[in-house]
């Protein structure tokens, strides 16, 4: 099932997606997938992120070939950062260049979207709290994170966080390509099986520190081949299964 | 003016404090304040953290006694972090020791009550963006703080961002004394006029990257004097004009 977060007329909806059709849900899709009366053709839509997260959980070097880029040693715990919900853009939505950096990295990821509340829970059982999946560009200042130490600055200013274009409910994670397309050229590309800590490693031990909520996202990490945006670029994020995830570049 | 958040049966609500009773307000107080009708004495009421943000964002080394004491230079510019939602309680609710760490620190703050919508701000005009201002407490597992690298899971478990008491509304916070107090004994005592980024400074800085929202805060750092804490324990945070914010320590 594709669910993706839609605006029209200034009304703010989840819709189930059939074909070119969405189907308004009524409420929220984590408590019960409702669809409610009469459907719209996407393109009458203003496509938002699919979800509105209280916070997005980050994985820093979580593929091998992205460590030895950044000359980093692989970690035996997860490396967390947060990334702000003020951070977050939908499919189409344009990523701004910030003044106070010269430069800014795409890096793909895939999503993880948190479908209920989720405390201390194990491994075996980290995939009854999945809702879905989406794309996600952690948008990165590598300039200011290597100055600053602390990622957060450099992970942090508005429209830094690509998500979408919609939550694809049936995906087996295990072992999809995550490929990243700076102005149709194929810039990273990996699979999922090359993740140091796999999604349910990471489900069990960030719900061990913090209490995740329904529609909250966790960023599983970046393959090798990061690079620079400039403005007018086109970046994509396609992961098989899901989709892609276009944001023009903006200052 | 005082300003609380609290829950009486199930029902969560803001208020305004005279003395010993509390008369809910209509909506949230960004807006405007408007009484409601009745009031409660304060004892009735479950005191719950004075607002709900979506993001808390964080000082890192902005006291110079602080920087001395961690052997950190003074930054040239305000270093972030980010603490999530979920870490945020109230007065009176129980700080957990998590099983991960063997140093789990207080660290005493004065938190900033952004009032409304904030992005690029000046310094002069930064104050125009205060709601108020609140005690919080930085609670820091300080072993995986040193061991990440990455701050972000030392200060993310939940539980670790008590704020409160209320939010006070008129306080000039220029040179406001901050205590904090372990079973009654005075650990951390400074002045925010000891800041190395004022209030106005971090404000615009911030607001410069990512856009602050009306009950986000904004933890201004702490003192020198940081030390752990143990199950039994109970810790204030003490600040002239504001009051006592007061957890205790649990496993």
């Amino acid at each position: 099932m594709l669910i993706g977060r839609y605006m029209y007329k200034n009304k703010v909806f989840y819709g189930k997606i059939t074909g070119n059709r969405v189907t308004p849900l009524i409420g929220d899709p984590f408590q019960s997938i409702q669809t409610g009366a009469g459907d719209y053709l996407m393109q009458e839509l203003v496509v938002l992120a699919p979800c509105s997260p209280t916070k997005a959980v980050c994985v820093g070097i979580n593929y091998r070939d992205h460590a030895e880029e950044l000359k980093l040693a692989v970690p035996r715990e997860p490396v967390l950062f947060l990334k702000p919900p003020s951070a977050v853009i939908g499919h189409g939505a344009k990523i701004i260049l910030p003044p106070s950096s010269t430069k800014v990295d795409y890096e793909a990821e895939l999503a993880v979207v948190i479908g209920r509340t989720c405390s201390k829970v194990g491994i075996r059982e980290a995939g009854e709290y999945i809702f879905g999946y989406t794309c996600a560009n952690d948008v990165t200042a590598r300039d200011l994170q290597r100055k600053d130490g602390q990622w957060t600055r450099a992970k942090s200013f508005d429209t830094f966080l690509p998500l979408g274009p919609y939550i694809v409910t049936d995906l087996d994670p295990a072992d999809v390509t995550v490929v990243l397309r700076l102005n149709g050229a194929i810039r990273q590309k990996s699979s999922t099986r090359n993740l140091v800590f796999s999604i349910p490693e990471l489900v069990s031990f960030i719900s061990g520190i913090m209490t995740l909520l329904p529609g909250d996202v966790i960023l599983t990490g970046t393959p090798g081949g990061v690079g620079p945006l400039a403005k007018g670029d086109r970046v994509e994020v396609v992961i098989d299964g899901i989709g892609t995830l276009s944001n023009d570049v903006s200052s």
